[in-house]
């Protein structure tokens, strides 16, 4: 079968062809129908090979969706032909993390070696996909897969920081979304959705301010050195009550606290190199300062039905397989507007 | 100054001439701007004289707005002209409840004879209005005073109640609000401005749930024998997170507690008799029934900030003092659509 | 292998001799080492034939422990040998409640015809036990098998329903625990290890609030007419913060509710036909009364991590499996203090 | 009347004669039965005269407790010898966080020019103490004043960082309290009294760490480049479910943050200068890290309530007003053993 790998350390990945993988006990054959293109495979691929801990070829792809092709012997609850999004974050299934559904914090993975597909495991960016667990897969239902497949990062990552942050986002509140692109423009519309939130969005051009607006931020400014002066002018002078980075850069965490209120959360997403300095005095009291990573198995259910709902609404861009090394090309340069999605049937 | 007050067991209210309040330290004087006429009134006007326990003559009145006219000696943070909202509920001020702004729940008031002005003291139907401390006061702002001194009770009722179950109506979840009159029709707004969950409004005419609809309910359902098979449809089967029975006569329980799903809320503030039975099996497991009374001086500031925002509004009718007899007329035939509202400069 | 299995309506459980289970893939294999005794076995066998649900035969126990004997194909993460306690409210694993651990409240559980080993499925009251899933496995590790095995029930029943009360049992606060039997003098301890709470316990005679001081009762009175006023007593007037029920007989029932303060939980865990009356003015503001069911699987880590640190001990009686229907006999004449327990190998 | 005032920039403070405060309509006069002894103090003390805010003189003591000695006008629910512990943070007691007892974070205090006794107002250090408004009262009853001062602040500041912090610290969790002085050794007896926590103490010497001992800590080790480590063996690799800094310095922060375990809370109470760097990689995932401000009101309440019961004591060493001076030479030196309180009337 085809599939998109990275082959080989600081080259772009190759469409190659490669043995269709072999359902095992306990197992599920996914036949793919959508596959999404994230930043952090750009920064996979950009590790020098010393730093490089994800295996050779890598078959890419975190954010997958498909339908059941094959079912190994004592799979229960689960038929050939059923729709399915695949939960990422794979853990052990044992710990405590994991019996809560919160893979993504599981305490054996590193030392077991387990790994999500697309980041050590073999990923989604192939004709079939092999799942170790059917319990990492979500059903999807008449979910169009294509529309809706990043929502398995790009939807369940911004979910999982703003949930965190719903009970300080009741009435006569506000939430800055700092960064609008993939996740930001996602998170945008999940504030909306589930709270009470005034939702000011900063980026970095009219045009993102554009998409922020339109997916319904209340206000958008520039993420310049005033951004912090007119946060505080629309809220009264006291500052938002939770502040989500979703670039995470020196200059927007720097933001992000001095943007932050009394008992507001700061959650930095971005994985951009910016820390946030935490002591008395140089932030507002008892401001929560975050950094999450991706979400749990119930989280990602509950941001389908979202979807279901139409409450949230991913931008996307196809790509067939074939054309799968000029998504990354795309996504290289800043040409992708929201997300990539390849597409195996494409 | 003219009053419209209870003078009499089982005879109507009346206009009435009484002095002016003359203000003491630690007081302050309101000139009244409105003053909302409400069901829990009428209940108290129809109890029988061994039941009445509020004082004679009343001036009624437990919903109340007006501009400050004079401050008692020792008052501070508080100008002449300020226009303010009476926070009704009051309590002792020291107690645990009233440290955290819980006065509806001071453990000291029944013992120490303090009664909320409207229910026991002197009410804001009047041209003037004692408030006892200036604690008791919310700002309003640019806040139409008319349009608004029903959020002191007709909408700090439903909000205190939706509050307490919005960890319960996030991403994918139902609320149903039985009744949409006065509470009812606020708690909608209420729960579509603060939540992600879908609404179902359960009513007894199609004018009722027309108004349903037009205050954001996603379904509106008639309020019979058949509502909770169409709950039950409308949520896969599982039934509703929360249900708001803003009635609480004896059907309208039964229905709220047949629909609540596992982990749900039932939440009784209609004071109709409805008695809930919960018991194992008869009820879904873990679902929490609960008759809540009024709110809190810091939901009270959260509802007015929803105002501001334009996130609710209330549907007034305007009555002048004289004719304040009529608006419990009005009230008492069902013919009042929303709130009325008193106001001695009309 | 032997088993003591319930073979015929009305007549008492027998032991049986029936074939060693196969191992299928994904499944696992036990020798179990200790199976609880429950008053819900003796409800189950009580049961005429029309509502009788559970088939025959039915190997009993619903708490399970054993070693792991044997692995089927597939099964990961888990090796011969190794020592595990049975998680026994089995689910789908799929839905959104068992995304999350909580497998107690599956949503398909019922329609898939799952069933609890015990409780349906063949359970732990045999030489060996056929686990359907290893998730449903939680690591025993060096603790007792025998005498912890109950916490699997016994323990994790009141752990689930007194953890969603903690946030109301802080500093200053007073819980209540009517019956201090196999539940509720785990309960106790529970209460004791993981809040601020005074404990007053209530059961009907000296022995057992003896038992119930022993175990960490602050106070214990006897449960009767003089019991509420008892409680406010103690809590100046006010009434405890969280009621636990594990009796749940009508007078039980009503004493919960007259006992709760504003604001608290009462929770009927004890399924002995009473009905709690939930209507305003007949039970403090915001008492939140609930009927919960067993635990999730997160919350059974968390009760072995207390009894790993000796914050919670089960007493218990052991019973070899010949002997097993004399446990029963034991059980039912109200002769079994604590726990009874049956070990194969005794 | 004699008060221990600050003087003179610079200058130790004295103790001076000055009037008797008279009382005016709405403020309460105190004659002073026990004032605490607060490092802070100490800081505002060696402020250079450029940074000092606090005006001169200032009558020392933000920890006070006393007799009601007069009313003022207006003044209800309130007599003249009750006995009362001041609550300090004072606030504007209108804004939405006053409004819910949480004057430390009031957002006009500052605008407003409004200061703590002690801290700007006239503090507890003197015969009498003059308070602006009864709500900063909160009843002593029979509590020991002497004993129990301290407990304003020295209690409330550790118990509001610590409640916060209670639903991380259920079954099989650990917390670490990084020094055990006149806050920590408060903290140590608040963590066990409220939480199923096992509580690892750090300090620099072993007299230190014998004091966490016999608070209750489980285990005690030295604060040095060995403590992670140590907690980390101690918590099975995963490190600790929240960490309390009472120190601040900048190694102290740094152990706090490699000492926390994914979804953990570090607070960082201690005001040492240390910086807290939060950033993908570098702190374990959805890490909270804050520095709060004292306490609210309803925690003064439940502070006091766990004083009542037994749960939590202070450590206390008695100075005259005229030895005022002494005790904070004392404290300088390091030579306060928990807590300096100064008693007029000794």
């Amino acid at each position: 079968m085809k599939a998109l790998q990275y082959v080989e350390i600081g080259q772009p990945p190759r469409v190659v062809d490669i043995p269709k993988p072999v359902v095992g006990p306990g197992q599920v054959l996914l036949k793919v129908t959508a596959a999404g293109v994230c930043h952090s495979d750009e920064f996979v691929m950009s590790l020098p090979e010393e730093q490089y801990t994800y295996g050779l070829p890598l078959t890419l792809g975190h954010e997958g969706a498909g339908i059941v092709e094959e079912l190994g012997e004592g799979v229960e609850h689960l038929s050939v032909g059923d729709a399915v999004a695949v939960y990422g974050p794979w853990g052990c299934g044992r710990c405590h993390m994991c019996a809560q559904g919160k893979e993504n914090y599981c305490v054996n993975a590193a030392a077991e070696g387990i790994k999500p597909p697309g980041l050590g495991s073999p990923g989604s960016m192939a004709e079939y996909m092999l799942i170790d667990d059917p319990r990492h897969l979500v059903p999807l239902g008449d979910l169009d897969p294509v529309k809706n497949v990043s929502l398995t990062d790009a939807g369940l990552t911004p979910y999982h920081a703003i949930k965190n942050s719903l009970p300080k986002l009741g009435a006569g509140t506000t939430a800055v979304v700092i960064g609008t692109g993939g996740l930001g423009h996602v998170g945008i519309q999940l504030i909306k959705a589930l709270s009470g939130a005034v939702v000011i969005a900063l980026d970095v051009n009219d045009e993102k301010l554009a998409l922020a607006t339109r997916v319904g931020a209340d206000h958008a400014i520039l993420s310049d050195a005033n951004a912090v002066e007119a946060i505080k002018n629309l809220t009264g002078g006291l500052g938002a009550d939770a502040v989500f980075d979703f670039v995470g850069v020196q200059p927007t965490v720097d933001t992000a606290i001095a943007a932050a209120a009394a008992e507001a959360d700061v959650t930095i997403v971005g994985i951009g190199g910016g820390v946030a300095k935490v002591a008395f005095g140089g932030i507002g009291y008892d401001v929560a300062v975050r950094t999450p990573y991706w979400g749990s198995r119930g989280e990602l259910i509950e941001v389908l039905d979202l979807a279901r709902r139409g409450q949230v609404e991913v931008e996307v861009e196809v790509y067939s397989l074939d054309d799968g090394p000029k998504a990354y090309e795309a996504l290289h340069a800043g040409a992708v507007r929201g997300r990539a999605v390849i597409v195996p049937s494409h």
